[in-house]
């Protein structure tokens, strides 16, 4: 809350006078905003990675690249507006002579749901937290943002909170487009209020239900796109020293603590593996984000060294220091499918940090229908072969089955490192995101966006996309008089 | 089912067979045989006429028209897709020197959910129904169909299905992308089951929630697209004999058994009603559905005309014949405004036949804020003014509510009747729909796609649009490298 003595009720009361003053500027105004915010987070980097340091325990060159990118995020979807494309303004011409009877003058566009909630996540304190994708989309579409801020850095979530909400003042957008709240209670009792819209969240799959269901019980149910969970398995026909390198530094970067970590890497029975404890070696000790993230890696590792029939390949290390905090080097364990199989409580859950479970396989042929088996949602997942063998078709089953479960699948590389443009797709089934929707790239904002159609309206009561005179120059898809007589009949 | 004795899991094992070859289809094929479904429904017209007045006590005219609709709807959707734009294809090249980093080659398309089972209305038994719109927007998306028959039209549904699946058969689609179910326990099981992806509703608010809640509490949650229940408030300025005389036909057009029946006309307070009851006197008897929706008709219109305060303006009349049916003429009652306030529980529900209520008001400026007070989600509003208030600017408060709580908002004419075309927004906030989504008009496809990205993949695995070659000859955005130093700028 902007003080303590702000209430929930308040909160919603002053997103919900901002919606409509907010969904009428333009989006060259709404996007000199974003680029205003971005432009205020830059300027103050070096104190805002500075709390986020000591908050978060990330090290300096992670934020300084995160913070780069949460401000790109911001730009990007001021691109993406100014335009108008993304209304996707379309115009039916009255018509006395369609097919099936006259038809009046209709007009769709796209308008902003209105407020939106945002959790915001641990892992990423700024691009997925006050100032990350969820509120750069909701605020590109035009909705009032309030973020529920993530426990994990409290400081730099209102120090954020400030210079964002500054800045679009500053650049003019009306007061209560953004603000900041503390608190799960608080958070719960804001989602539940029949102001709020939609929300949005990034975090474990055990809080995302919780409050999808919430969502889902209102009274008045509205959206809920959550980030839950997701193990991005990765597929590979071969395993040479280079790739079990490369799968070691995926898992390992950020204490793997990345919504898209490699948890499983499948490769050939005979393979040969001893590549990885030396680089599991070589990686030097990462805080965790906070205790509780701490705690709860502590315990998934000890049940997947644990798992009967677990060959580990690197134990790694966990300890706690003086100040509750703990440290950790990866561990990587090895299985065998039908380990896997039989001990899936143990194995198959995410383990939220530096761990990854390689599984030897015997036949390729045998793994499209053990992915649909184990994997039935995920936000990526890859496949490491080699050129002729993707060009043989031999794969190609594999492929559909990665397709049909997965937002993201990749040819070679590493599923860490989600690029920020406008084809990314950073959601996939369930439990990967609550709903399909990508939470990263310029393709989410259509998350906050919902159509209305006006019929028969006067010009001077139209919103500007759809005007004759279309003052905000966005293209118009226009479906004129006559048309009719020359549709559906193309496959004749 | 096909038989009596195929089980529900065996139409979802089919549906879930038919997923792949038939998200494989090209548009143009896909399109293809919604044209020749759409021509096999023409050329079994009058079969079908027969069967469906025999069983909703719809009139020949409105039912005929209802089929020529059902069929252009899809031939509309086959146009919709044929030139590949529904697709949203994205390539973005690979890029060494992204802003924030080099960034992989990623193509993102759109892509069929899977499976969607459709619950059928009983008051469109072509176009809401079998081979409705939820219908054809899921096979134009490329997703297998699974129908839940409505009880109402058994015969009707069996016939229509056999139709739909010969037709698409004919035309090469794969077998399973086209079944019937009936029953609702059958219906629950198969909405309950992982291998649906996406429910699709038509009908009472309540049984809509029903199946919402039970899709929003599976293991893996699917979306759901409920239409539930509308109240279509209209506002006017005036009320002279003509409107009046319009506003009576709109509430008794297909016995008010239409979701967009306005359910509410305001007027001012010495507005002149004498017109209501001789164009409500001539309207002739018409038979009620079913005898469920003809005994819930009966109790709304007594609860209504029982409210203490309104007065009946036409009484009209509802008779039970021997086999159970219920027949109906219009009943319209006046109430004030503080009359609806207090009788909110008899006046402000949805009466689904031929009943609406007719509000005065006192004082113009009072309506925007009694608009969102009672009326905060549906699928449309009106208004009907003269032209000079319409351009004075005395009525945009009154437009801006609507649009924040409708998603169609007309001035002037009545809401039934919906038009087909790319602009129509049949959907809005709860309890008008579950998701805000249009089902009605080509904008509906959305419902049932997506997101898909691939990652450095190699063309030969590619999905068709996001191949180089576009073999498909679909629009693909391109963001070609080096752009990002062009983009974020624009606002500087």
């Amino acid at each position: 809350m902007t003080d303590s003595t702000t209430t929930v009720s308040e909160v919603a009361a002053r997103a919900a006078a901002a919606a409509r003053p907010f969904a009428a500027t333009s989006p060259a105004d709404r996007g000199a905003a974003l680029v205003a915010v971005a432009d205020a987070l830059d300027a103050h980097a070096g104190e805002l990675i500075t709390i986020a340091m000591r908050e978060t325990g990330l090290t300096e060159a992670r934020l300084t690249g995160e913070l780069k990118r949460t401000s790109w995020q911001l730009r990007l979807f001021a691109d993406t507006i100014v335009d108008g494309a993304y209304l996707d303004a379309r115009i039916d011409d009255a018509d006395a002579a369609y097919v099936i009877g006259p038809r009046p003058d209709v007009r769709r566009v796209l308008e902003p749901v209105g407020p939106v909630l945002n959790f915001a996540a641990s892992n990423f304190p700024f691009a997925f937290s006050v100032a990350g994708g969820d509120s750069a989309a909701a605020l590109a579409a035009g909705c009032p943002v309030v973020v529920k801020a993530h426990s994990g850095h409290p400081e730099l979530s209102r120090r954020t909170a400030a210079i964002v909400a500054e800045a679009l003042e500053g650049a003019g957008m009306p007061a209560g487009v953004f603000q900041l709240i503390e608190g799960q209670q608080n958070g719960v009792a804001l989602l539940q209020d029949e102001r709020i819209r939609a929300g949005a969240f990034t975090g474990s799959t055990h809080v995302g239900r919780m409050l999808a269901d919430i969502a889902a019980a209102r009274q008045r149910p509205i959206p809920f796109y959550g980030e839950l969970g997701s193990v991005n398995p990765v597929y590979a026909t071969y395993a040479d020293a280079e790739l079990l390198q490369g799968f070691v530094a995926s898992v390992a970067g950020s204490a793997g603590q990345l919504c898209t970590k490699p948890g499983f890497l499948f490769v050939p029975d005979d393979a040969d593996l001893s590549a990885v404890a030396p680089a599991a070696g070589g990686v030097a000790e990462h805080r965790l984000l906070n205790p509780g993230i701490g705690r709860a890696f502590e315990g998934r590792r000890s049940a997947v060294l644990g798992a009967e029939g677990a060959t580990v390949l690197a134990e790694g290390e966990i300890r706690e220091d003086e100040s509750g905090q703990r440290h950790a080097t990866p561990t990587v364990v090895a299985v065998g499918l039908d380990t896997l199989r039989a001990h899936r409580e143990e194995l198959l859950e995410e383990s939220f940090g530096p761990l990854s479970v390689i599984v030897r396989y015997a036949d390729a042929e045998e793994l499209p229908a053990v992915h649909e088996e184990l994997f039935p949602g995920n936000l990526t997942s890859t496949v490491h072969a080699r050129a002729d063998e993707l060009a043989d078709g031999s794969l190609d089953a594999l492929v559909d089955a990665l397709a049909a479960t997965s937002g993201r699948v990749l040819f070679g590389g590493w599923p860490t490192g989600v690029a920020v443009t406008p084809a990314m797709q950073h959601g996939g089934p369930y439990p990967a995101t609550t709903t399909d929707a990508t939470s990263v790239g310029t393709a989410g904002i259509g998350r906050f966006l919902r159509g209305v159609a006006y019929q028969n309206a006067p010009q001077e009561l139209l919103p500007a996309p759809l005007r004759d005179d279309n003052p905000w120059h966005v293209p118009q898809t226009r479906s004129a008089a006559g048309r009719s007589t020359e549709w559906g009949a193309f496959a004749r």
